[in-house]
């Protein structure tokens, strides 16, 4: 990855000029940063070449804030896909506002993006401190969600109309999409509105954020499918576990979850491509040898093997054509055709990964997330994303972020250690090299 | 339920003559029972009958034991779809035949009645103490499993080359009717092996027998799938959460869960039959009230719904059109005629439920299941299941155990708490009549 | 247990008149009983005497009811410590009354019969539907609890300032006692209100009440605390995992929790006393045998060795010295005088284990409690708390549930099943005698 | 933290020569390397002065290795407390050295140090990949643990003796301090055997590493025991629910854990001094504004308040009073002069914090740990242990990784974090400065 282009500045909507009546006795200086690169050639090589390294502004509380807080008046937005600590991340804006800022007023759009478009009827949430006090509890996002782009200048119509001044949006790639959309229309408009994205994406797959939360709860609760499958292909003659696990674009749950559940023997990911040929015979081999098999793939794996439907969902994903079902049938297929008997169990738990309440690692990471956004947004910053990056937590442009999608690297270090760990052949994709 | 014809003795091998030699204190007397009727005006009628009511002989170690435990060598087999506990019930057995009478010698056999087959070349596991150490933590069963029948006369060729007193089969309705063609042949052959089953059904559907191990697990389990589809449809307009459960021809993990999840809209269960229309209607009329449903499905449910498939599945069991999908399905197409949008959102988290190691009720109750099964088989029982009634711990014969399924009764008080609990429709045969 | 003298008549308000709009279908009729005692000896021997044995009135809806839905008004008052379930009987009283009967008014007295209680200025909660929406996922009790009783006059005073119809009390022997009162004194005025029980123990020792909410739920946690008192035990040499448990006057959540994690050594419940030397020794032979001990104690066990305070707490029960850290010092005394370095893990995970939300068996059960307890007080029912007995739900007498407390018979099968579980000597009162 | 004086580089047996038997595809390079400081101002600063900014070598597996797998013994210790994810790392070690690099012999020393020590007559385990298949799922060491040091000549002298060419020692600062004075000894002899540390601490204070293994699982507990403490106080009139957490020399866990569980009031760790006066007038206040509070406090923190005992423990670490208990009785002491009814409820969870099995994200880090060591070690690196820094596997010399302990800073981020968080006062030392 080079980052040499990479502009990671970040807008703003004015000077700040109203001191921050935040009361921990630490403020984040504006020149504090994180490296983009942390090796240090790469850091060598750029100096030499009379260039700047590229860095990460350092996310947290400013001494000096933007907004009025008395007079500020909040939305946040939940899209897409239900994701772990959804709720933990609408609870801190809400709760970092209203404690850290002395910001009262925060509304809640229902059903995403329709929820800021009139036709839709849907009336606003008063978020009060009351209304979100156990909502950390649950799975799901109070707000509820829906999928999809809304006309943009209708948005910016609501907005305007209400006199919302930050608008926290909670989405993956597309919402942030439309967040940048609405930040632009907020510009040409010439208001002053901030917008605020924090990035929720299950699949983990947003560039130049490290962690997206909720992941590590999706990877506790794939471990468990995981384990169930193993179970079962544990316990019958030719047992074969088969998982599907989320991952449209690239396969960080069902590798992480491969290493930490390390009974799966085949882990099939979007970037490590594979033919049909190929796997079923090391499937079988495996077989030979062990008498059972865990397969783990996930949902965006082997697209090469299926017909492209053409078809694309309300967020503009393409539809694919269910890689698990397939797998499942071509192995019953290819077995009965060998006249060996197996068992196959199928388990899909996409529902009950992403449904469930964020455990603690997550519950703690939403929490700094929603604070952060919350300390971004009131120095009058937009057009951003709150991520992480070395540990620390970072402003990166919307821009940036949505420019391309993060992918586990086929040549690097965690796909290496998943292949050590299945034991799984390197190269599937022709039968005969392994 | 009349319990007038229903034959409660138990076969033996043989009189008991050598000293047990458990340790505890308490032996159980021969004529210690419980009413299989215990409501006074069953019990009254009966007597003014001149009858004697049923009564459960009551398991637990007696005085004298039948078998020299310096000789016997036991089998043990597990059989049909994975359950939690089983691997509790095998420890417990092991166990106890060791630590309680001192028996040395205990084979499993692996995957179900295969193993008991000579042509399929498995070997038996010898079962030791250490063997089985920490089994219980495990889901599944370390013998593994199987489905269907075997030859009877060369089961029991197995038994006797082995020289096998007494076998343990740990299995439902199919295993059970097995367990006695195996005892009967015993006894056409004069020979004294007892054969004793733990009976496994996580549908809870044996009759007699007024709990199951692993139903409580399952239920745990279930009400997780619940939760999360209750989540998902909270969360998105129209949203319908629909989770199809275990229960072939009777709805106790449906029922229950929903008790123990009551975010249950409708619950659809094999014993009150439905039309599509009606059911139709009425989550349509759900939906306009509150935006959202959760619907709980049996998998023996609307049965009448469907086509006849005629197949049998290697157990035995008819297979069936997979109701699941066909009322998933079924919804969309219903709300996509009537113009509305909805989410659905499907679970069916069958294998995720009955892989998982026992909670710590149904490892209670495996380990005293396991332990009441040997102390039976020490007297010489044969040809019988231990089964619990009314909190006590029972003898059954095989023979009434199988004679048919336990439903729940449509016009009882645990359908009525359900239907209360869920607010659907009593009557959704009909879709004027409710 | 005689049953012989028995009053189990339930007391009542007056006649119901007013049909039911429980509209399941299915109504208990008054004559529906269970039998006290299931054996048919005991009951053949009760006849011969020429006597009625002993029934319980089964709970369940009634097609005539007592109160007028709409003018009714209702109390929830919770005592006592936490207890898994409290909050879903609380949620179950308000729906059953709301969505079965139309009854719109229920009122939740905070922090225990001091709510009841003019002087103590707490303000009664309005238990709304939408109040008790997601209660049941929290531990604790929405209402606040306290410990110990309060003037009886100066709650009947309020009950009637308030035109309380139906008082619910959720809580043990001693709330159970006050309740009691509160219906004697409510006699006496000559008012028409009823006074229901929903007995909570955690220790599960109400008499004549088979089970109590939250018991498993609690087992389920002790097992927790039982793991890890077994892994620290395995991992040091002589390590002795030592875990003190719940259980005043009577050992059940010891017992069922050693059942249900089969590592425990040694099980000291208050109903089989020991003297410490027996022990100690035993414990010695343990460690010298297999190098690790894992100990279990229930809170009342071995009173005996104990200093008798003589204090009682704000509920009235004796102060018992901590048999955990007794019992930890003595043993580190003991193997200090013999020279033998031990590892001693002492755990005390009370609090852990009663504030946690009920698991999905007391979730169900809670919500049968909950609903039959408000079918009976809608019947006019009164001074009569709400159980079960061999799997039914029934009506008793408060006065015959507070007679006695329920405990572990020594030399009953239970017992005799730890006893073979844990391997520990039958005996401890005489070192010699084992 | 000034880098300038790192020495970073990692000793080595010799030369790599063998070409490693890795067949993954992906090797990592010898200048592969992590900044120590990530913030380019330090960079530039660094350089402009003319110096190399510190890295940290990368982990990996290499192109070349030093030790030939087919004759190389390797042995396994682990020291110290119970920390979750050690049979992780042990079985992550013997899978790697086993199917990467085909090395067939490792032994396992029982009970830490101890099990290098003749005189203590413990026998080796040996283990193989059948001994270690489903350890992953239990909590605890299979090897057993103990504390403090032992002679360091005999344990080398045991080394030596069993040809023993790998070390892998697992343990925390004492037990690296052992680890790096044999590899000194080793030295010293002019032996080639390689030790290799995976520091292990719960309490996350290894310097120079930015996580260590367990630690999530260990906030994910504590957060069940805060959980419990808040439904606690929650429950009472003037509830305060205290929880005593690990936390020696820096406050970790109960930072985190209450950042994952905001129902904290007051944070108390060892970095943050405080008066008991000035902590109890701040509970004082809570509990007056909201009649509860939840108190978290780490085990070193408010040792300035404690008396000091001069005592070590076996590992030589400080024997502190214990401040849960001296806080515990401090608060009831306070309240009662002040004749305010409080309910105190104070859980110690320390031993069920430690025990359990490692959750997913700790079963992964454990694996990668597991893998990373044994590539390090295969190349004849050796003094060293295996870290993170920037979510790389990181080499760091064990003389780096003991110089110091990790603490939290009171001027920083996370700190603030938790202030923000629990809205308890900055400055509790001086009761009239808030």
């Amino acid at each position: 990855m080079t980052a040499d282009d990479l502009d990671l500045t970040i807008e703003r909507l004015g000077t700040c000029r109203i001191p921050s009546p935040v009361s921990v006795g630490h403020f984040t200086q504006d020149n504090e940063n994180v490296l983009f690169q942390v090796a240090l050639p790469d850091i060598e090589t750029c100096l030499a070449a009379g260039k700047k390294p590229s860095v990460f502004e350092q996310a947290g509380p400013r001494e000096k804030i933007y907004f009025d807080p008395s007079k500020l008046k909040c939305g946040i937005v939940t899209c897409g896909g239900l994701c772990p600590g959804l709720n933990d991340v609408i609870r801190s804006i809400v709760l970092s506002l209203h404690h850290h800022y002395g910001v009262k007023t925060v509304f809640g759009f229902p059903y995403g993006y329709e929820g800021l478009t009139y036709r839709y009827g849907h009336t606003p949430l008063e978020l009060t401190t009351k209304a979100v006090e156990r909502i950390h509890e649950q799975g799901g996002t109070i707000l509820g969600s829906s999928r999809g782009p809304q006309d943009i200048s209708e948005m910016v119509d609501t907005l305007e109309r209400m006199n919302i001044g930050v608008l926290f949006t909670i989405g993956g790639d597309g919402t942030l999409k439309g967040a940048k959309a609405i930040s632009d229309e907020v510009t040409k408009r010439g208001l002053k509105i901030s917008v605020i994205g924090i990035p929720k994406t299950i699949d983990n797959d947003i560039s130049y954020v490290q962690k997206s939360f909720g992941f590590e709860t999706a990877v506790s609760e794939a471990r468990r499918a995981i384990y169930s499958a193993h179970s079962e292909a544990l316990c019958a003659r030719n047992g074969v576990g088969l998982v599907k696990l989320m991952g449209r674009e690239s396969g960080f749950i069902a590798s992480y979850a491969t290493l930490a559940c390390n009974d799966v023997n085949f882990c099939l990911i979007p970037e490590s491509p594979f033919t049909l040929q190929a796997f079923l015979k090391a499937l079988e081999a495996r077989l030979q040898l062990r008498g059972h098999a865990v397969v783990v793939v996930a949902e965006g794996a082997g697209q090469n093997l299926l017909e492209n439907t053409g078809d694309l969902d309300a967020s503009g994903n393409i539809r694919f054509e269910d890689i698990g079902i397939f797998l499942r049938d071509e192995i019953i297929n290819f077995f009965k055709k060998s006249k060996t008997q197996i068992s196959m169990k199928y388990i899909d738990p996409s529902y009950t990964i992403r449904s469930v309440p964020a455990n603690a690692s997550d519950a703690a990471f939403s929490l700094l997330l929603g604070q952060n956004a919350v300390h971004a947004a009131m120095t009058g910053r937009t057009n951003m994303v709150v991520g992480t990056w070395m540990n620390r937590f970072t402003h990166v442009p919307i821009a940036v972020a949505v420019s391309k999608r993060k992918k586990i690297d086929p040549d690097g270090w965690m796909w290496a250690s998943v292949l050590t760990t299945t034991g799984q052949p390197r190269n599937m994709l022709n039968p005969d090299l392994q």
